[in-house]
């Protein structure tokens, strides 16, 4: 007879192959579906999505989680196990019809706020999200009973197991206080340069061209994942064959480029994962901000860094055409320019965490029931004024209406960006300590020990290691918000 | 409580999801898949193909089946039972342990045989070709039974539900008396006239236009639906989203160009299968024979017609480039140009039916218990020799080497080639007799009559008849292969 572990084992590969699935018929969704398509492939997902949960949460998975002996297994195999057992009991907590009210909630929501966004419609879009609110706090009573946690830290543990609401408000706090000068310090400064912008058009197919030769540069492997063109750049696909997307805008190149660079971060990740045991969740990435931080450590430490824009500007000059934005100088410059806006996902990494802290404090509130649905505009206000100090009155569109997380109730998911930043920060300072030359070796376009580093210290391990462990294994410390500020400091006002 | 009916119709709702997810995810294995995606997409694949066995195999569907009250269906309602028993009967018959060793079987042998197949190695494939004939023949023998027919009309039924080999024996005796001499009196004919080929190179990019371009002339509905590229053609998708693929050759665009037109034949018939019944059989496409009747009556009845010619010709000048051999009456030569040779899928339209005669001879012989796997290459050789005149001693690699679908025991299926064939050219003599003006409506470009005809009389009934009925309700009379004969006649010696 098989072991309980045997039969877990066996569980979750059967998962991970219908995940597989969904994840490739998701790709093609965002990427090659045409309209028509829509409607059935939303049923047939949402099939396996029932499938699937049906499989995780029948009864004999909780007894083989009870079952199972640790004084059996080895150290990989209790990590596989309590990983299967974080899985588990996400899907197995709530009771089927929280989760389907919530699912017809959130997507009354999303759906609604498609036009409500274009129209600054905050009352029409309020009343939906109220739903949402409450459901998802309902979602965080359940949750936070269960862990014997707050509210707040049940959610962000879905996202980010083992943060907690204490640990982030010491981090956020430690930014919120040095963020706000250091931003004006840097704009300061960059008034008085003068940058070019380059002019297009640069053809698609030449963007593509040299998104690939970017792609081979940061040694993705095309022999397990493609380059495609979605309306919002992702990663997705499966670890296997890793599916990265950006798209091209004909006047302006940077914003493709560096979405292929992000992705990069995250597809090689993927594919560097331990292959030793397929389909097991021990397999799989660590959290939601670790993976973060791999693409923000390609983009921000690896790809904005002069280095490598050195590195790769002769390429761009031969695909796209030389022009005098593209003198060296200027072409860092430009990727290197900072503009606090009111949109976050184009913001600039220094204005970047003033954008998450913002929401953090917000959907914190909102969870724990110190503040309602009613009282986000007027926050959303004050804490742009004084973070990035600029006015939303009155504009929602571009205010607490701008984002896609809470229309489905993704409360929790906002901190993992900076978190993300800031391990990628840490992760650079400590590449930078196993690898004193890692500066030259860049220059030289020897990227090998900086993807070696990175294997060994992050992706081979998959989720064998909690996060924390993970980043004090890689970097001798737990998450320390200074080397993010070392970071932009060094970038933004040193020139270092 | 749901009534057996419902019961079904939400479990074949449910399947059909499913296979949605499998077809999608075949077509990206075919087209955009990277290599190393290969064993993970296989096993994610199988699994779902063992859950959807399990599904259909379930034993409340058998119990349903029985229970399922006739007189309280309408007739649309009867016909989707009838289709539901025979998917059921097709899953259910045979012992897990067969389909498992069939599997394993066929997965061997085709895996050799693609080594095997350029090495001309007979002895090796003969080997693994015994296991699979043995199997097979086994198969036929519990579907026979079960179904009170021979062992090869049992295997026939898989592919083209009704048909029997004493049919067959009939229509195909017939071809077989009158197509030599015809192919003899065409290549002679063809023998005193020149034909110019044009030369490439011709860019892939271009053709593909080329073939979007027919496309849309064809009225492919792009909202539900796409082309992209593969190693072999193929119709694959959902009728929501339907997949087509052809493959390019610089030197030589005739033939993705047909490629294009014959898998928008087998597309349009899925674009516009009945939408009132979702996921359920009675929805689905007739049968194999008729889905290539509709390919092919767009490749070769419309598509190498004269008239049709004539009218894409200023499309392919203005994407390839005018020379020569683009002349109109070369241009039309050149498409109905005739040789004999070794091998199926490069065959032209009059020597095709003798590929297959062929081989439905053989292969009927062999499940019946008459021949034995060894008997193969000499029977190859004198009927090859007797209906094309042509000689294979030694070469098995052009000869009974060269298709794939023997390796994992389909069996029954290439008489489907020909039947979709003579069924083309009939519907097309119905379509006439409906529309007399045909050729001048072809001739003014005005496609629409064409495809309400088809809509009218295949498309839109699914599989609510039975092919026999379906095809006497829009021409008036069964398979008749006279209308196969006159149609090759009056092109290629006529010249109408």
């Amino acid at each position: 007879m098989p072991s309980a572990y045997e039969n877990l084992t066996k569980t979750f590969t059967r998962l991970s192959r219908f995940g597989h699935l969904s994840a490739i018929a998701g790709w093609d969704m965002m990427t090659m579906m045409p309209p028509g398509g829509s409607s059935a492939r939303g049923e047939a997902l949402a099939e396996l999505s029932v499938l699937r949960h049906e499989i995780l949460t029948a009864k004999e998975v909780g007894q083989w989680l009870n079952e199972v002996d640790p004084a059996a297994l080895n150290d990989i195999e209790r990590a596989n196990v309590s990983e299967m057992r974080r899985v588990w009991q996400q899907a197995a907590l709530l009771p089927a019809s929280l989760v389907e009210a919530k699912s017809i909630a959130g997507t009354r929501c999303e759906h609604a706020w498609r036009q409500q966004r274009p129209a600054n419609d905050w009352q029409g879009f309020a009343e939906n999200l109220k739903e949402v609110v409450k459901l998802s706090r309902r979602e965080a009573e359940i949750r936070a009973q269960a862990g014997g946690v707050s509210r707040y830290d049940a959610l962000l543990d879905m996202f980010e197991p083992g943060m907690t609401r204490a640990k982030l408000d010491n981090t956020f706090g430690d930014i919120r206080q040095w963020l706000p000068n250091l931003l004006q310090r840097i704009v300061d400064k960059q008034a008085r340069e003068t940058v070019e912008v380059p002019v297009g058009p640069f053809a698609v197919e030449s963007q593509k061209q040299l998104g690939l030769a970017i792609m081979k540069q940061l040694d993705f492997d095309f022999n397990a994942g493609r380059l495609d063109v979605s309306a919002h750049p992702f990663c997705g696909g499966v670890p296997e064959d890793v599916r990265i997307t950006t798209r091209y805008n004909e006047n302006e190149f940077i914003s493709a480029m560096m979405g292929v660079i992000h992705e990069t971060g995250h597809a090689r990740y993927e594919q560097n994962l331990p292959k030793q045991w397929p389909g097991q969740p021990v397999s799989l990435a660590r959290s939601t901000a670790i993976h973060e931080s791999q693409s923000l450590f390609f983009e921000k430490q690896l790809g904005r860094s002069a280095e490598f824009l050195r590195l790769i500007l002769p390429q761009v000059k031969l695909l796209l055409g030389d022009q005098p934005a593209l003198e060296t100088t200027n072409f860092i410059a430009l990727n290197q320019r900072v503009k606090p806006g009111l949109i976050r996902v184009d913001a600039d990494e220094v204005s970047y965490p003033a954008h998450i802290i913002l929401r953090y404090e917000i959907e914190c509130a909102l969870i724990e029931g110190d503040i309602e649905v009613d009282d986000i505009p007027q926050l959303w206000q004050e804490k742009m004024q004084s973070l990035l100090g600029l006015d939303t009155t009155g504009n929602y569109r571009d205010g607490c209406m701008q984002d896609i997380h809470w229309t489905d109730g993704a409360f929790g998911y906002f901190p993992t960006y900076t978190l993300g930043a800031m391990y990628a920060a840490q992760l650079f300072q400590g590449l930078k300590k196993a690898l004193p030359q890692v500066n030259e070796l860049l220059g030289e376009g020897n990227l090998q020990p900086v993807f070696d580093w990175l294997g060994q210290n992050i992706w081979q391990h998959g989720s064998r290691f909690s996060t924390r462990q993970l980043i004090e294994n890689a970097t001798g410390e737990d998450l320390n918000p200074v080397w993010f500020r070392q970071h932009l400091e060094n970038r933004y006002l040193r020139g270092i």
